[in-house]
């Protein structure tokens, strides 16, 4: 299946747009895990279990893994097993090196973990991206305009009249000719999230920002996602997996993956009355 | 010792500026290692114990260390005890996240695994990079102007009439509080080099691309070190270590090492005549 395919089912499989981002932090990890003997593996893995159906993607942000050493690489690897089939994976990994550096990188992140996707930067150009999109059964999400303050330093700089992350997005769909692309565009900027969607009509986004970082759901909704919903994953990471602290976590997340499901459907449904507000 | 000391200190105590970059390919390793427990342990180590008192820094390539799983990963933190004191190591990752993220990155790199360094990329801007300058001892390499040819898909896009990797070193010298930042400007751009090192007088590079992708020593060591050697770290990987395929591979990444040091001495002597071109 192509990962487009992939991506499209996972939505409507699933009649969701929401991918839980799994950012397990040992600091804010409810005390119920503390005694596991890999604490990070069964937070996620309660996670996973009382979300998967009802949740389009996973994000496993290797940040949080890598900051646990070779536990969070196990756990990493024996979360991949957890995840059922039909839902999207993408490795939160921010990659991106020389041409062979990034052959190593998708190599390891694509084939031999098996992620169906993996978030890219695009500082070091076409080569150093290529790698990530060369099976069209896998994806790249691409860092266009990021959902951090920082994203002001460079990627709104302008470019013939035209900011740099546009510039971006242009060459990422000339990359693209295995229509396996994708963007990362933040909640957090509503009103240039219309102006990409105008710029990239076919390619999915990837948006976080909503939750912890305060984008705005409705602009997510509104620009990020088509009529069927398969354009688009609204990330929120520590707004679903902290959501309480104690031992009925997965639950709270749960909870917060449906209120979200919902929340989207209304604000779809206001878009185009086609859409069901309920499922 | 802040990060600029233990720079310079590599670089007088072993008369050198190179660094032995390591990027452990299975399908380049020679033979004779491959029957060993972990074999790029195995390789990786031999070439630190026959290059280490002549050679200013050891960059470990994290795409391949990944690219083997656990067996890479610990092979990575063995390595790190393998290297002396005195040695600038540096991790090539090229991360960069949103701040919480980077935090995590810079943590679990500079101090759980307690690299003197790291790469990182600027796309995603000052909150994704600060995590990594917080510590004076440890310092940061900010891809500036990379080696490979994708560097010409965004680092040269004109910003009001000065290209993009320019803009990101001027705010690299912004956020350099701590004395610690550094940069990547490639050895393939030789006629950029001095305008970089204009720009930024007091900042270290570190310059790939010399050996195998085929960039300028003279203009490395021109445009790249200061009189006394201590700025610039010059980086050849696949050149020195699969030098030979034979088991004399550790021998003949020395003798390559020593090679590269004369070139350097007798390019400096040129420019200055107080280097003396032999040690």
């Amino acid at each position: 299946m192509t990962f487009m395919d992939k991506l499209r089912k996972a939505t409507t499989d699933h009649d969701s747009q929401v991918c839980v981002g799994l950012d397990p932090d040992l600091e804010l990890m409810p005390p119920c895990v503390m005694s596991e003997p890999n604490p990070i593996y069964t937070f996620c893995s309660e996670i996973i279990e009382h979300t998967s159906d009802i949740a389009a993607a996973f994000k496993l942000n290797f940040a949080f893994f890598e900051a646990e050493g070779l536990k969070g690489w196990q756990a990493l690897e024996m979360l991949l097993d957890r995840i059922p089939e039909g839902v999207l994976t993408i490795a939160d990994a921010k990659r991106a090196d020389i041409g062979n550096s990034s052959q190593k990188y998708a190599e390891s992140i694509l084939q031999r973990l098996n992620f169906d996707s993996v978030t890219v930067s695009p500082y070091m150009g076409k080569d150093s991206v290529e790698p990530f999109i060369q099976w069209p059964e896998k994806g790249a999400f691409v860092l266009a305009l990021t959902s951090n303050p920082g994203s002001h330093n460079f990627q709104h700089l302008q470019i013939s009249a035209r900011p740099l992350y546009k510039k971006v997005i242009k060459e990422v769909m000339k990359w693209n000719r295995h229509n396996n692309c994708g963007l990362v565009v933040g909640a957090t900027h509503p009103s240039e999230l219309e102006s990409v969607r105008n710029l990239a009509p076919g390619l999915p986004f990837l948006i976080p920002g909503v939750g912890a970082q305060g984008g705005s759901l409705e602009a997510a909704v509104k620009n990020g996602t088509d009529t069927k919903g398969g354009l688009a994953l609204i990330n929120s990471s520590r707004g679903i997996i902290y959501k309480s602290h104690g031992s009925d976590f997965a639950r709270a997340a749960r909870a917060e993956v449906e209120s979200l499901n919902r929340q989207i459907r209304a604000l779809r449904h206001e878009r185009d009355p086609r859409v069901e507000p309920t499922p």
